[in-house]
């Protein structure tokens, strides 16, 4: 195996993103998150050690499941509080000139033309390092921020979201040709207009004339990540995702589940290795195996369960209502209602731990991909991952900020590089080039969006 | 008189903003705006010139009237193509300390919540140095960008304006106590939860739950700029703007305008001093006399009336169907059509204009704020019209980038400095605290968002 493996480091514009309790460890800086140099020290941090991407995470609602109320979210620092992620990518791009930036935003509650614009703005701000996670949203009190009594319907989210997705592609391979900016100073000519065009998109939820007001960037469409996992989600990434984030309770699982994807992308006219794919990865190196094992001690005591229960409910289930050996697939079963796409949220969240008691998902120990150890165990681990999943790449999971990515700089990147496996320094080009090689900044002509070049299919 | 004058440049993220056919200036970089680099270096220059801030204008839409098509303003870069204003903030930010930084954004198209959001992320980011231009947007086609067949009525903007205020302010002044975040690491308790509540507000158009997800920033509400001249748009801005853009056509109208809006924030309980006011000057200082008015020439010979004329037009009147000689009251009358607002419209575009001709008000040196000489001639002027309007700072127009700010701190600042009409270093504190003084980094208790604080009115 020669491939090498790409690794994001997993964040959110938040204290407590996924490990809770740990914001109260005495070397864990979180609660410096609103602070613009914690952002441009991870990120001079991060491109040092030669990551992809940092990959920011976002919700636009709180946990108020749990309990019946925000309070267990406030006290545990569950996502709240919380900013914007799109505004901390510009400070890091002033920083850095290859470290690519991939922020979460939702199809659900906001115009499509605005944020068209606002993702070419990053990518011309970061030249062509912006990647999209496209989200649907699932909080309930996401909904209520938004004017809307409760959430949208699970199928009808995806159905919004493949509008909203007509949309952005129209405004961004469509509107504007490549060569419309002249800057022909002599003739006072700054675009020629007949490379620039009306959109005029009317759908079922969307009207929207156009022209783009940006102008192309270097990647146009942002590098599209997606993390779709019930039947309506994983049709929707096979058709626009270029990077998935895969779930599965086990290695073949997500062999499986990669399989499927690339199997789905083929029946939407797109070939299977244009699709990336990722999981989160739990990944604490030792100077020594004891060593590793002190770290994963110790994070075990910082954990709290009342984080990752008002976390896991999604904001929909009140797990407080459950004794903690309750089985997740009885309570799923327990909570499903017809049509509230319930099963469908909460499997996207647990992935496959459906076979798991409430006490087991509060742990981070959870297969398939922890590994704790030496430099060469964890990449031992990591290998073995790779090749018995198919996967491309990794969101690091972070326990402590900066101490994960530093340790994992410090212990794991020289043994991956001594293997072949991470590179010893930057490719030039765009993210999407990183991910699919030189010469691939755009979009494959087989996507999607693709059909709307030149002013076609407008 | 030894008030401090403020001064921002006048910005906007993209090529041709108000000083049309600039751009093909052979020194002018303003092709360069999708660069990040373009910013990072504007700021760092603003900042050693000691300027109060950098303001950003903004429209989402295209100037699509003149000639009833979008071919003008593309050709002459009449505002497109260009990017979104608030992302480019935290490059600034990133390499200043103390640069104010206030950007335009429509209350019409957007959800509260998101922007609220945001705004919180640039106030946490920058320190306190964001301040908000809020406009209703009037452009056509913007309408049509967000799903609309044409845009909202003058009034209706102005009411859904003030909607959407309520909301944002519940928002940042009333959803969290100054002391909720508490980040005891002892008793595990990141946030007090007795100190964050929910808005639960329901109006008209708007229905939020909250909690706000963003902690208190140093400012909590950014600092509030505007620019109404209608008797709406005045009754607004003396309600909720803390700094306002005045428009006239002399001296004597200014005066006028700065004692009404003060007499009318007083009708809201507020104070006049509570309330800044700036009007758009241009200063072309040269070495000596002769310098600066060749100067000024070079900059007529660059200047293109039509895209002043696309641009004046507003999106909504073809300038193009009337001749260079017709006064504007003229085509006001012409094209006014009951309740579509389009004399308000026009007016708060020409300010007092109405007495020009088309030809006239292609011209950049009209009355009353253009000085155009040596160092001693324009601060004479520009301190002679602080002297008799009233007035607090100026928006300084840019007709090169970086030139016009370059010139200016060069030429102008120390000549400013020596009167002690400017700055000779930064004062501590906020953009608010810049303009009112130390202490006063929260809105003043009369402003009608201070009600909210601490949860009240709710």
């Amino acid at each position: 195996m020669t491939k090498q493996i790409s690794f994001n480091l997993f964040e959110m514009n938040c204290v407590g993103h996924i490990s809770h309790g740990l914001w109260a460890h005495p070397e864990n800086t979180r609660h410096r998150f609103n602070d613009i140099d914690f952002w441009i020290e991870e990120a001079k941090l991060l491109e040092e050690g030669l990551f992809d991407s940092v990959f920011l995470a976002d919700v636009i609602g709180t946990y108020d499941g749990y309990r019946n109320g925000p309070e267990t979210a406030l006290i545990e620092s569950v996502q709240i509080p919380s900013n914007d992620p799109l505004l901390v990518i510009p400070a890091m791009a002033a920083v850095t000139k290859h470290l690519g930036f991939a922020a979460t935003f939702s199809t659900t509650y906001e115009p499509p033309f605005a944020f068209a614009r606002r993702a070419s703005t990053l990518d011309h701000l970061t030249r062509g390092r912006f990647g999209w996670n496209i989200v649907t949203s699932y909080l309930p009190n996401a909904a209520r921020n938004f004017g809307l009594d409760d959430e949208v319907e699970h199928d009808d989210r995806y159905a919004l979201a493949d509008e909203f997705l007509e949309v952005v592609y129209k405004l961004w391979e469509g509107s504007w040709d490549d060569d419309a900016v002249v800057i022909d100073r002599d003739n006072k000519i700054y675009t020629d207009p007949s490379k620039v065009r009306y959109i005029n998109h009317v759908s079922e939820h969307y009207k929207v004339a156009g022209p783009h007001l940006s102008e192309p960037s270097l990647q146009r469409t942002p590098l599209l990540f997606q993390a779709g996992s019930s039947p309506r989600g994983r049709e929707f990434a096979a058709k626009h995702a270029e990077a998935v984030f895969v779930g599965g309770g086990s290695t073949e699982d997500y062999r499986d589940n990669i399989a499927d994807v690339r199997r789905k992308a083929e029946l939407f006219g797109r070939q299977g290795d244009q699709i990336k794919t990722y999981a989160m990865a739990v990944v604490i190196p030792g100077k020594t195996h004891e060593d590793a094992q002190r770290k994963a001690e110790e994070y075990r005591q910082f954990s709290r369960a009342e984080g990752y229960l008002a976390h896991a409910g999604g904001g929909g289930i009140d797990l407080a209502a459950y004794p903690r050996d309750a089985m997740v697939s009885d309570i799923i079963e327990a909570e499903n209602r017809p049509g509230r796409g319930k099963v469908e949220d909460s499997r996207r969240y647990y992935g496959k731990t459906v076979g798991e008691s409430l006490d087991q998902i509060t742990r981070f120990d959870r297969p398939p991909f922890f590994a704790i150890g030496t430099a060469t165990e964890v990449v031992d681990s990591i290998e073995r991952w790779v090749e018995e999943t198919d996967l491309d790449g990794f969101n690091l999971r972070q326990f402590l900020t900066p101490g994960t990515a530093e340790d994992f700089i410090e212990l794991v990147v020289p043994e991956l590089q001594k293997r072949g496996l991470y590179r010893t320094k930057y490719e030039d080009g765009t993210l999407r080039e990183r991910l699919f090689g030189q010469g691939n900044a755009r979009l494959f002509p087989e996507h999607p969006a693709s059909r709307y070049r030149g002013g076609a299919n407008l």
